[in-house]
């Protein structure tokens, strides 16, 4: 049995998604991040960062393992698994390549656009046309690979695509909200369609149910 | 033979730090982000998101294997190597956990600090704070972590302190610049010295050379 805390946003959602597709037993702890429930003391020893999705897998090889970070819970999943991400060779690189492009790149800048373009108290134009930039430059990244590959890792779906999923649905919302008359990313959007279609991934996105 | 693509930037450090402590030979490529390098047609083939640092390991099992993400290279050559990360239990989720950690939040958000604090044409007091704080806040999170432990993973030294050395010691000289008042931390202090006495890591630091 796995424990799993998380919340409805886009990072919450990427590990109920990969637990479907793994068809492993869990168990759902939601985390209110606006009662700040991710700083409650027993939430700290799990994720010391402060912040969600984490789990706690009751059937580890060493006893009970507790994973923080949403990337590296996909990863121990998928070794635990031996599935969604291919244990050497090319495909592995691509796997971990577009996990952490979208770790380090596409959450955080889609993150901080959300915040300066809908949320915060001024709109500071520098700061929403900085991310919007960086985020469609993103997107036209991704787009690039998915005209060439059906998923971002080649021919197979992974990890890879279970990290992007909730992040690009989210970017590409608010680059329409904001950017209404920009080009398309018809690749992106076949993706979205193709990822979106999956059982699992319908499962996932409902996780925590409000 | 590694062919290494980088420049003198926190992640382009990361990467000369891992082959120097594996004792992998590699050849230095410039790739000058001043001028725009990153967009030449050759340096995207390999690294389509048009960043450093990016490899091409010539002596992969498949032929040519050309890795991009800093975080996606650490993975790669570790596993290569079958060293600064273990290869199961605990100690891998402790590894990949912090670095993960790093990739999606300290890297992005001291990259924005020193943004907006140091270089945006005008002073946005809302990003400065926003990212100083966040800065702050994950660097008492390191704090923490290295007051229990010598190194992030734990007892051993992994690619998670070879992610984090180059960009922690960025956040705390810029945190020094613009909030020269706030408390020091000291676990995180005595990791930096700790870190940066490593001979690999010295001489990772000066690639690539101006």
């Amino acid at each position: 049995m796995i424990d799993l805390y998380t919340w409805g946003t886009p990072n919450g959602r990427k590990i109920p998604i990969a637990l479907e597709e793994l068809g492993l037993a869990y168990r759902v702890h939601p985390v209110d991040i606006g009662q700040n429930e991710q700083f409650a003391p027993d939430f700290l020893r799990i994720s010391p960062n402060n912040k969600i999705p984490a789990i706690v897998d009751h059937d580890a090889p060493h006893g009970p393992q507790s994973v923080f970070e949403s990337g590296a819970i996909l990863v121990y999943l998928a070794e635990k698994m031996d599935r969604l991400l291919a244990s050497s060779g090319p495909a592995r690189v691509a796997a971990l390549e577009w996990t952490f492009w979208q770790v380090g790149g596409l959450g955080p800048m889609a993150g901080q656009l959300n915040y300066f373009a809908l949320r915060a108290p001024e709109p500071l134009e520098l700061a929403i046309d900085r991310f919007a930039d960086e985020v469609r430059r993103l997107l036209g990244v991704m787009e690039g690979r998915l005209e060439k590959v059906p998923y971002l890792a080649g021919t197979d779906y992974s990890i890879a695509d279970i990290a992007s999923y909730p992040w690009t649905r989210a970017a590409v919302a608010t680059l329409e909200k904001i950017q209404p008359d920009r080009p398309p990313l018809p690749a992106v959007r076949g993706w979205l369609e193709r990822v979106g279609e999956r059982p699992a991934v319908k499962r996932g996105m409902e996780v925590p149910r409000a």
